[in-house]
């Protein structure tokens, strides 16, 4: 009876993001999740790979057991 | 640092809800609410109304401070 | 890499809830699970069940995988 | 009617965290705070200040408008 739900607090995009402007990017992950919007957070390609960068959500849409996110990069890891 | 936001349990419409379909509606809220979605719940005029009816939240949106739901209403509360 | 919880909109007991005080009850529950605290909910023996009450969460613990609620019975159904 | 809450996505203790054990420390912060539980997050001491380490949260209480957690430090962090 209770709805399931994912906290996040990072994006991991396992590559499936797709670019919609300079440094916009949408994601969309299977399941009701609650990410932390306006909020800078980190983003991986995996869970267990460096960081990649940082990221500020601006949009969370919950719908049909899937969440999509539309985020901006903010800063690129740049490894020495 | 944290992100500010509020557990909703019933869907208070203030009369501002916006018919899109038969029996779907789309309510903009301010600020980020939680909602649980696809899960029967509560749907009131104003916080100490009357139960007006039963709705099934099938979309919530954050963007911009605001949330934007999207419900169906399954049922009407009949007094009679 | 989440943290997975469940939104629950109400009190569901199946009978395990112990009484601490004269109508103040403790309920424990597996996983980690997001109740409203200090607001009426309905409280039922069984998700498919009449409600039996309303009820206040006063204190919620997470804790081993494990939700622990403390309520207070407010009103009681009491069916014609 | 809503309940409001605070996603966190780390531990700022303001050096008001009290140790119980070796590396095991109780913070109270106001409010109705959500953590993740039992996930690696970072520990500082202001949201300005950099990481003073790494910590996972075992336990959350919410109770009286106050939020208490209980965290194991499991690194910290050495600046060169």
């Amino acid at each position: 009876m209770g709805m399931p739900l994912e906290l996040n607090t990072m994006i991991v995009t396992k590559g499936r993001e797709k670019r919609v402007e300079e440094n916009l990017f949408v994601l969309i992950k299977e399941g009701y999740r609650l990410y932390p919007i306006e909020i800078p957070i980190e983003v991986r390609k995996t869970i267990d790979s460096e960081s990649s960068g940082t990221g500020v959500i601006k949009k969370v849409e919950w719908e049909n057991s899937t969440t999509t996110i539309t985020y901006q990069l903010i800063s690129l890891y740049s490894p020495n």
